[in-house]
């Protein structure tokens, strides 16, 4: 019979991941984590009601993440993925302190991953026009390698496209051609994809990379978050390996927009048909 | 010299015209009502700290919008229009109720328009997924004439598109060709335009237009509000001719975001730096 230290850490580690976001983006970050630990429980929070988080102040910011962290540790998760880039450039540190259980976010993820893959030394970045006017990659990047140079471009455009579902054709070829103009001809080597929203766009990124003299690799931010967070879960053996079911989602939402299921089915890459989806009230 | 009566009324007429949307896209509203009432001074005030007003629940949209209304009643406006599609849907009623001044709405303005120059009896309606789902431009097109048919079609990337200053070319006429094609199917005679930024893409939107058999008329809603509240203005006797100068603006937002200046001055159709803009908190 183990030891009660041993069961506390037992049940430590069957609690689930919390992974929140803005709005229903982080759904793709879900997606990638499920993808890469098919046995661990997530629950998800997304904060429709409150989106988008990036024309608000750093200080609102803080304040609604706090707030979702906090609705997160109430179902006890072992710990905390901001799947939002606007959380991710201005609160970890705050919410590290103070919760007091691992918190991981989108931005660090996706910075290591591309760091890690640039030979050439210039990286570029698609985010939105926050996440770019931020800066918070660059200032992710030049933490990990000052030498490194980064390429910021807005892609304002990715967003709705993703949102409607019209993500191949003509038209969304024509956009990522523009967006992608600049990353080409100033000869990055590597792009990271820095909003949730990007990767359902990926295909149509690459179709347009593969024309170029020497195409870019691209760096889902999502994939790079899901495999630093086994990184991360084995480090404070928070990891879980069941045998009896796979990994459950339940989701959570501050309000169910219109269009809510067509959306939230398309980042995920499966039916939340299959996911309880609960409203709750934060304010 | 005329009577205290008569001296109240003119002071009455001397002031401003309040105008006030979620963010600043009702800049193309008080772009209409400055080419067609030169003479009359306008205060603006976009909540660009709560936009987009469209994902909350009607109680908190009225909510809202008593408080922009109340703003706006501190600088003694004679009249406000509601440039904010959202708002115009479902608060109405309870501002001119709860205000005491004559209230007009983006709505009610482009449906009297479209279902005046309708011939054949079926009017479009691009407008956003929000509003279109809320069938608010339906039920003002039913309350002039039930028999007129409506076919609504969303087309949300008409909002980054017109943002971005991306209205021309290529892209922006293949994006309006899709949304475009079931209006054009349905063989709709005019076609409002039902949502603040649209107007930016009206020249585009017109040329997909003149391709097909019968081009539909395009109505825009700001220029059918200014029209409209030239009505009510003589109606009420509020309109005011002055000889001294110009017509003034004030801009008031409830948050500065980035590339507010850009986003303004193309809404606006002049620069926003020669009127001046205040920060005011409404909460």
């Amino acid at each position: 019979m183990p030891s009660i230290g041993a069961r506390a850490m037992l049940r430590r580690m069957r609690a689930p991941i919390g992974v929140f976001d803005s709005g229903l983006g982080g759904l793709t970050v879900v997606r990638a984590i499920r993808a890469a630990l098919p046995d661990e429980d997530i629950v998800y929070l997304g904060d429709t009601a409150r989106v988008p988080y990036g024309t608000r102040s750093p200080e609102t910011v803080v304040r609604y993440a706090a707030s979702c962290a906090r609705a997160l540790l109430r179902h006890d998760v072992k710990l905390l993925v901001v799947a939002c880039n606007t959380v991710s450039a201005v609160a970890l540190p705050e919410l590290a302190s103070r919760f007091g259980i691992p918190v991981i976010g989108v931005i660090e993820a996706g910075a290591k991953a591309g760091a890690g893959i640039s030979q050439g030394g210039r990286i570029g970045v698609l985010a939105t026009a926050g996440t770019v006017a931020s800066g918070a990659y660059e200032r992710a990047i030049h933490a990990l390698n000052p030498r490194l140079e980064v390429v910021a471009v807005p892609a304002p455009l990715f967003v709705p496209l993703a949102e409607e579902g019209w993500t191949e054709g003509a038209i969304p070829e024509g956009i990522a051609d523009r967006y992608l103009g600049p990353l080409i001809e100033a000869q990055v080597d590597s792009i990271i994809l820095g909003c949730t929203h990007y990767p359902l766009l990926r295909t149509t990124i690459e179709r347009v990379l593969s024309r170029s003299a020497a195409p870019a690799q691209v760096v889902d931010s999502a994939e790079a978050l899901a495999a630093d967070l086994r990184l991360v879960l084995d480090e404070y053996s928070l990891r879980f390996s069941r045998r009896d079911r796979s990994g459950q989602l339940r989701v959570y939402v501050t309000d169910q927009p219109r269009s809510f299921r067509d959306v939230a089915n398309r980042f995920l890459g499966a039916s939340l048909g299959d996911f309880p989806v609960e409203a709750i009230d934060l304010e």
